[in-house]
């Protein structure tokens, strides 16, 4: 079987790397360039040492792959530039996986509020396909342009959407406290990103209704409920290196724990990368760190119309790359789990 | 000025070396004995080789220190235990603080409830203080035995009771998502506490109903409030030595975060231990720890009737040892301050 | 092709984790037993939740495993006890690997004085190879029972080796100054691999003459330089869940660091698990963790007859578990490298 | 008394913010400005929010300092710039510490050497005393300019110097294997001091005859032994914020651990910043960490001639700015241990 060609832009962040690496495993694929402005004319194993045999692809500049030959790109570029540098490749009709936020955010106006930019080819949105794999397979596995989620928002998304999917399920208030890993704020230099600030630390960050995240959750969940829904969002910084781990409150939820587990249980038995725990049996990012599975566990507040939602992501892998090449799998028909598990 | 005396009971856990270590630089007090049954007869430089040259006194039996000369002893041993071996002095008018549960729950129902002990001498519950400095000062200034508040509570009590005091503040319900250093888990070795469990590693644990502080929390919350509260809490592991971060929501309030910001601005404008931040100057665990500071601050949610807290203190300082020393300068007439600054 | 059936003894561990995590992924292997005493009966991933679903495996008590069919056997329980379980499967004439240090020295006195034992089956001893790929491949290929080196002794032995082979270099004093993660401490409970207590520390231990990893590095270097060779050994723990770096110290060499670099270049050039370093390019345990490869690289010191080597491996994949795999291709014939990579 | 009126140049990094907290509780000094070019016009405690409502004095402009009155100045900034500073205060004759290296290296082609830079000030170097003070103290209490030792250097040179002062002790090799915490490479930003790259990682580096800390000691060993000595040095960088812990190999020693051990014992016998330690009570950076307390211990090595010798030091206190408290109290006559202890 012929290996399908992978182009990979902005290649030496850390969402990148995990696309390397998981690309050395995949049966199916092969990368035929990496790209970085910064980094260009420097084998790939120079940025990433511990790539040393393993990928010592020479990194090139992005205006030279349009003339290379391939089948699916990924951008691990910045918003803004991500959705620029890809317009030559969807004119081409090549599959793109964009893992900005470029192509998530529908409305053209919601993108420019949270974003502060103008999208640079509004024209392209409504061919883009949110690329949540068990939310919307079938669009997926037709698309020519695949908005990557957000590594927050998917361990948001996932366990509350089959909730606002169910007609019979009320919820009055969606508070969702998060806390990630500092790999989730890159690898470009920053004082929070500084070792000695953030060891020995646990700090929150862009509390209130502000970070961007809330753009897709908010636009997923109202359209999951057919309703607008509003969630109240808190990020937190975790002295780890990976790991999403975010607490849920559905404040009055006409459900029980063991009612929403049961819904969950339903709508999701047939997936791959989704475990449901029960009982003491919590969620850890430890339990999911270079795995793409979502762990998901429900506990009942102390008050009846509460219930809380602990769910677990590795950042990089399912809330990145690991969802981005499950989304390849499904563009290109190979087996949703190849080079996952 | 003659110093008082001071007794440690249960002197080698990680509040009793706090204990210690603050001591050192009182100028009004001075160990009298440090206690232990394990470590019995060894010195206390041995069992915390930083503190060699420092403090070398032995440890001795707890039977053994009842004939020994204090006039204040803190108790650092675990529920149950410590009212009992406290009782002694308790009858000889020694005044005593209690790091433990064990004087905090005025319901012996309740007590029992949650600590799944009979309580060793409910008859001297009524006459021990519930020992939040900020809100019990002329309680604490003439008692003889100091309820200790726990970590987790005084993280949550400090910025909540001045708006459960105000009677123009309305809330529905108050979720406290509650972050923790693994010092707060004590040094007695458990699988969680262990370095390779832990380490890269962020995990919720006692979610619904089930943390035993929710039982002093909801008694002073309600007896701030006049009626019953109750909280939903969910605590955390942190990866880090120390410090508490808990970020409240207050759902269902009819208050903005700047009118909870300017109650407690009111309500703490002299307190010496009280920090409000601002804007985006949030709380951080690195910026308490090592302090006696709770640094609190408010946002507003999504909703018009969501305010989010953030407040941070050092687990071992404010939320164990250095709020214990605050309550001793309190009841011996010091300055509050007194070695904690 | 059918699968070779696998038992683990003593699975509960980290090196039996490990093992476990990386037969998944093997296409010639499979589990049959995993045994431990005290978590016998419960599911291996009720221990390890972090396989759910991966491996649900029931574990058995080492007493049931006798009666199973399989074609190899690792043992990752603690010496003395290891060699002991073993002698009814190396009666059976069933491969076995241990990665405990029961058959890596020839030599019982020496292992009764270092390791305070007396050996449980002192006759196999002749019929065991000891498990250095890279050094032993012939031996290993028709050996029926392996001895796994330890983890810092193949940090020290992959580099120094072929130094000690080669009749042209001389060394006077040879110094290793070793760094492992809390890991290599085991799962089971103690102060020194308490959170508290190895979080934002840095420590040596076992300094001097006295660990217990010195005596099969000395014995091979011996083996191999044909003469008595006593190194000196300072083991310290880095507050990291993986990884081993040790900086050798070869004073009184008569070779510089590039000739020894050719050395080691000349005689690793067809490893696929050695990654000889150069210049600023220096091992990092980041760039070694969760894969089979030890890097190496060499400088010079500041007096002419001194060189400095620098090593790093995962201290539980090519210093336990992988180096175990890999033993277990050669022994049964498959590709040295599968599953490995 | 009137308290002694300080100065801070380059107050925003590490050493600053550990200067400007110790001067909070000495009692004969008060800060009379703080300096900072990138910061200047903000608030201390902006910069750093932990010390909100405990030092909230303006930072200002280097250039703006010269006017304001001091008895004493300390500089934090990078070599270079620090002693092209500190000109004017000289020529004032107010007493200065440089925390820099610029007044160390007496030779000024040695400080060309390693520095790159040309000295600003070379007529100054003579008036300068290397600041250590366990063995400088006559020198410096008539100072006018400080050379506060390197923190690497400090915990080298504090366990040495009284052997290569005394005549009878012959070394062959000295080797330093030293680790330090991720402070050390200071504030500023860069990739290896980026969390995610430090944390899970050990590694060496400037390994060989590089690392510019190799002058200054070369130049004290060499003073006291009055011949030239060379050492073989190799930094690695712990993932810890703080603490240095140097493993150092005396080979071709013609002494024993425990003579080693009584050199320094008599040598530092009244000193009350070093601690000795035996046995396996082993120094531990987490046991100096927050001090100004240098820990030494001793062991054999494997060969007859070999002695080991572990020092651990807090390398921003004792390495850094409580050796320079250290200095300004020797300077001013206060006791030694003012503000220290």
């Amino acid at each position: 079987m012929n290996k399908i060609k992978i182009g990979i832009l902005g290649a030496t962040g850390y969402t990148g790397l995990e696309l390397v690496k998981i690309l050395q495993h995949h049966p199916f694929a092969e990368i035929a360039f990496l790209s970085s402005q910064s980094y260009a004319n420097q084998k790939f194993s120079d940025v990433f040492p511990s790539l040393k045999n393993i990928c010592d692809d020479t990194l090139i500049e992005p205006e030279k792959t349009y003339s290379i030959n391939v089948d699916c790109v990924f951008s691990c570029l910045p918003h803004g530039t991500s959705a620029s540098l890809l317009i030559p490749f969807i004119e081409k009709k090549i599959k793109v996986i964009d893992l900005s936020a470029d192509f998530r955010i529908k409305n053209t106006e919601e993108y420019q509020k949270w974003y502060k930019v103008q999208h640079p080819c509004p024209q392209f949105l409504n061919k883009s396909v949110f690329g949540l794999c068990e939310h919307y397979r079938n669009e997926i596995s037709n698309a020519d342009i695949i908005a990557n989620p957000g590594c927050y928002a998917t361990s948001i998304m996932l366990p509350l959407l089959p909730l606002f999917k169910d007609k019979s399920v009320k919820i009055s208030f969606v508070i969702s406290d998060s806390k990630s890993g500092v790999s989730g704020a890159g690898r470009s230099l920053k004082l929070t990103s500084h070792f000695v600030e953030a060891h020995e630390n646990f700090s929150a960050y862009s509390i209130g209704h502000t970070h961007r995240h809330i753009a897709e959750i908010e636009q997923e969940l109202s359209k999951a409920a057919q309703k607008k829904i509003t969630i109240t969002f808190c990020p937190h910084l975790i002295p780890t290196n990976r790991g999403i781990l975010s607490t849920i409150y559905l404040i009055g939820i006409n459900k029980t724990a063991e009612e929403c587990f049961n819904i969950l249980e339903n709508s999701y038995k047939e997936e791959p990368f989704i475990r449901l725990r029960k009982g003491s049996d919590l969620p850890t990012t430890a339990g999911v760190v270079n795995t793409n599975y979502c762990d998901i566990a429900f506990a009942c507040g102390s008050n009846k119309e509460e219930v809380i939602c602990v769910s677990a992501i590795d950042n990089l892998i399912k809330g990145a790359s690991g969802q981005a090449i499950q989304n390849m799998n499904i563009m290109f028909g190979f087996t949703e789990t190849t080079g996952l598990k």
